[in-house]
């Protein structure tokens, strides 16, 4: 039984070295391959929020046109975190994640993922975005959180589906999912229409 | 490493049968154990939304009183989906849900839990809120769903970790696990307080 019938006989390939992407997408039923495209992360200075990811899912989907043939649908995306008019990186250290992680308590911020899905003859490229509200985290919880959960390769420093986002988190406006870095009811959405 | 210095040395008894909320409180890194409480799911008529929750939360509590001491700590939670000022509860048979499921796509319900937790001194209730947008569903994809997933014990015959939870939900204001039937993050910080 297939809902996606379009897609019948179809190979996706996601474009993705994340562990959580590729739970996300199986948890909408699909078949696929992964290929991680090698790109560097560079993007023009004056972009801005969902135009960094949606460029750098352009970007990626790019690296891996070689892999397409008419039966292949390439599915790549970028998920960065916003706060303060600011792109949140990746910590380059323990202090680093410490002082971001301090940052975004008590405070609101962005999350947005580009989301890019290409076929021989056709791209598409969307974005979504959800704002997380943390409730203030001590100290004493930052420090628990990043020496057992070791969050320093995460944007943000932090992944929602862990225990700091079971205690940190009061609410978020918009899709859980994107958060964790693809925005599932989007891109079934689309894939449904591609 | 323990964050709840005031839980240490307590017994945690988690009383439900969910294997959604056994996961969402060992999100927690909290250790515990399980009892189910015995209690008929019954409530007076007059109660509304969170009230029911709440009363049933409290209900579940008290069939677990014999298990007290003052090393322990018993946690129950009642979960409910709320549409168009009404109760919608689990579906009788595959019609049922099929039905539920129509009357959820393309609309907006509210899921509330009541927790109550209980101490030999102390009993504390709360509640959480969210709202969940759902997207339109067509009737293939609820037949899909019903028949893979086949979610005849859940309130609203969803599971908001399912498919139907990947494809289906547009958007949610609040909680999502509390969607799940735990708000994890409210319950953290009333355990610190507690």
């Amino acid at each position: 039984m297939m809902v996606l019938n379009n897609l019948n006989n179809k190979r996706i390939i996601l474009g993705s070295n994340s562990p959580r992407r590729h739970f996300l997408l199986k948890g909408l039923d699909l078949k696929f391959d992964v290929i991680v495209p090698d790109i560097d992360e560079v993007f023009p200075e004056n972009l801005k929020a969902d135009e960094i990811c949606k460029y750098l899912s352009i970007k990626k989907s790019e690296a891996l046109e070689k892999h397409l043939d008419k039966n292949t649908i390439i599915i790549t995306a970028d998920t960065i975190v916003w706060l303060n008019n600011k792109l949140i990186n990746k910590p380059i250290n323990f202090d680093d994640a410490f002082k971001m992680l301090q940052q975004l308590s008590n405070n609101i911020h962005e999350v947005y993922t580009g989301v890019t899905i290409k076929s021989i003859n056709k791209t598409i490229t969307f974005t979504a975005k959800s704002k997380v509200h943390f409730n203030k985290l001590d100290n004493n919880e930052i420090n628990y959180y990043l020496k057992k959960y070791q969050p320093f390769d995460k944007a943000g420093s932090y992944g929602i589906q862990e225990w700091i986002g079971y205690i940190g988190i009061k609410k978020i406006e918009g899709s859980f999912y994107n958060v964790m870095g693809l925005p599932v009811s989007k891109l079934y959405n689309k894939l449904k229409h591609f």
